[in-house]
């Protein structure tokens, strides 16, 4: 039976125990894992197995299951000095590969670490070629364009493209996921979803919090590139984008990139740049008193601007995105606004109040979609007012909604981009 | 001031006591019915008003309101004998008629006695030319094409068109009228609502009760005419036509009609006709035991048939009807059933599942409109499931919905057609 080996690489860092193992253990309680598989935690941390095994075990605690003692009976736990390239060739030796076996990395690493471990990585690749290997990726994936070419050649030197799993969690969520089932697995959507119809496009990611403690990183980075550059402009690929020939990653991906390169260039000058300020009514502090900010930042923790995707479908329609922290609440949806039908309706009384009709598919804090439409107000005259036909996928599906990381390791394991 | 008399023609019977008074009555609780009003009960039954007052009291105990005296404060009843046409116009000298008031008739006899009433009523307009009239006719309008031709010539004789209020209760239920403001107070249903995208039409008027005392009637007039070429005519008529000049009677019947004008001949030999057979298991009756109807009727109580609509927008969709009594449940309904787009996700595992996309307006048990969607199941891989994106009167409005005759009554009162 072929192996399945699962290296985790950056095994005891916060991402890992927040959200990588408990969708691991999420598969492994499904059966979604294949049968030989095997659980290899990497770090710089000077554990012994047995540590390791106890905080693996309290990542999982919230699940109560007895199968956790199973699934913890499937990890290993080695310590990696990835400034030696050779230095996991030599560990995965223990571990008895045959020809067939799966490598799983995953690069649960800063990114300043991303080219040693991927130099090791190749090491691996050169001494055990007959073993397969797959690299997932998330993001940041460089810091721009040039950084993120050099990281892309650097991978490609070892990897092939369908080697490759560049994830974005945000990518994973039902809701998300929807957007390609409800448009192209309906006929009453896509006839509507183009600049004949459409008026506007918004797509906002809202967060509550301000830095939470990640200030250095994101001091550093910045909301442009820390949720508009890659979730923002995927949701928009995937809600903008023709058919694709088949519903497989790489036509999909030729979609995405048909949206991307047909962007208006942005003018900047046009864009908005906020910084969250200090509300002591509420006792929060501003984006420059947070520990680790500097003081002078001029990093956005907000942006506004109007996008335009120039091709046939839907030249004319502004997509309007909008990014911020510390915000009055957590929400994120993508609201697609259709030019107004309603001028019958609006010579009556003036409690008539007809909305534009919206389809809107909301990430948070719900998972739900909903259209909304005017259905007449019960009783004399004819009234209209908006009502929501509405779908939530809580009380949609009895199936349990999982994290987004349950679904993207499912899919790197079974090798589906 | 100007008095509006509505005057109540058949006011013993059983619509009245059971329809018409409630929907006078609702209205009255609402501030919806003029100032000087007054109800004018006329019948043949030989009662004194204070016995009329208190039938007409007993006729509205469900309403369990203090109101209900202030409104049989405005009610009077008189007995008329239709067979002399005078005797309405006496009857009307006691009112004190004045310039410009209105005269609102309700016909709530049988279509036998439609033209002596009528001939009663033509007096009153000869002798009193200064008020105005509208005649508010409900069906059986005439019993066949030239029966109805007839009705309709012999009324013209003494009513503009602009007078007459030929009614179909259906028409009035909410559901029924929101077909208008969903199709044409919003952007998003017209675009597929042709033969590109829809796949068929569903009309279905089921319902579980069988002649229950109205056999002298039922089988004199047969299920097709006394559903099907009314109610499901004008429904599909509201589905089907194109969008009206403007949301008024006329331009709105106008468009009914080019839908009515372009209806394919049916073929007699492909209408499926029955009758309902007994049921000893749930103690139920055939329709060739109920009392009243003939052991050797022919009468249908239920059909199916499929119905086209030959124009630019129609070609080629069928139109399935059907309508029956005994039922397995009582359901009224339209469903418009699009072309299936969802190949893309027919290759992947057996649970999928997903169906073609449908537009459901349910008139009957429930006053709801839902569009079944396909949407992505959580989880692993790429399986669409059909949902509902639901919307419920009586969740959706706080105003409590009325019933169809409460509407009805008010804008024949207002005049509006």
């Amino acid at each position: 039976m072929k192996k399945t080996v699962f290296i985790l690489v950056g095994a005891t860092g916060d991402l890992a125990t927040r959200k990588l193992y408990p969708a691991l253990f999420d598969n492994f309680i499904d059966n979604h894992l294949p049968e030989d598989f095997v659980l290899l935690g990497l770090g710089r941390k000077p554990l012994t197995e047995s540590e390791y095994k106890v905080s693996l075990q309290d990542s999982l605690t919230s699940f109560k299951s007895d199968q956790v003692m199973d699934f913890v009976s499937k990890s290993h736990y080695r310590v990696a000095d990835y400034a030696n390239n050779t230095c996991i060739a030599h560990i995965l030796e223990e571990f008895d590969l045959q020809e067939g076996d799966n490598l799983v990395w995953y690069m649960a690493v800063p990114p300043q670490a991303f080219r040693q471990v991927i130099e090791c990585v190749k090491t691996v690749k050169t001494t055990m070629p007959k073993i397969h290997s797959r690299m997932v990726i998330e993001k940041p994936f460089g810091t721009d364009l040039s950084s993120a070419q050099d990281l892309n050649s650097f991978l490609r030197e070892s990897f092939h493209e369908d080697e490759v799993y560049r994830i974005d969690h945000y990518l994973g969520k039902e809701t998300v996921q929807n957007i390609l089932a409800l448009r192209f697995g309906n006929s009453i959507f896509e006839p509507v979803l183009n600049n004949r119809y459409v008026e506007s496009i918004e797509i906002s990611v809202m967060e509550e919090l301000g830095v939470e403690g990640r200030a250095d990183y994101f001091d550093n980075t910045g909301i442009i590139k820390d949720i508009l550059q890659n979730h923002i402009l995927q949701v928009m690929a995937l809600v903008m984008m023709d058919a694709p020939a088949r519903m497989e990653a790489e036509f999909i991906r030729d979609e995405k990139y048909k949206i991307l390169r047909t962007l208006r260039p942005i003018d900047c000058s046009e864009v908005i740049l906020g910084q969250y300020q200090a509300n002591p009514d509420k006792n929060l502090i501003g984006y420059l008193q947070e520990p680790g900010v500097d003081p002078q930042s001029k990093t956005e923790t907000y942006v506004a601007m109007t996008s335009y995707v120039d091709n046939l479908r839907w030249e004319g329609v502004p997509v309007y995105i909008k990014t911020g922290k510390r915000m009055p609440e957590k929400k994120a949806e993508i609201r697609i606004v259709f030019k107004p039908s309603f001028k019958y309706f609006m010579h009556q009384d003036n409690e008539c109040n007809p909305q534009k009709n919206e389809l809107v598919i909301q990430i948070q804090p719900n998972e739900q979609v909903y259209a909304q439409v005017n259905a007449k107000l019960p009783g004399k005259g004819m009234c209209i007012q908006p009502v929501q036909l509405h779908f939530s996928y809580q009380d949609g599906f009895e199936v349990r909604t999982k994290d987004a990381y349950t679904r993207l390791l499912k899919d790197a394991i079974d090798g589906d981009q």
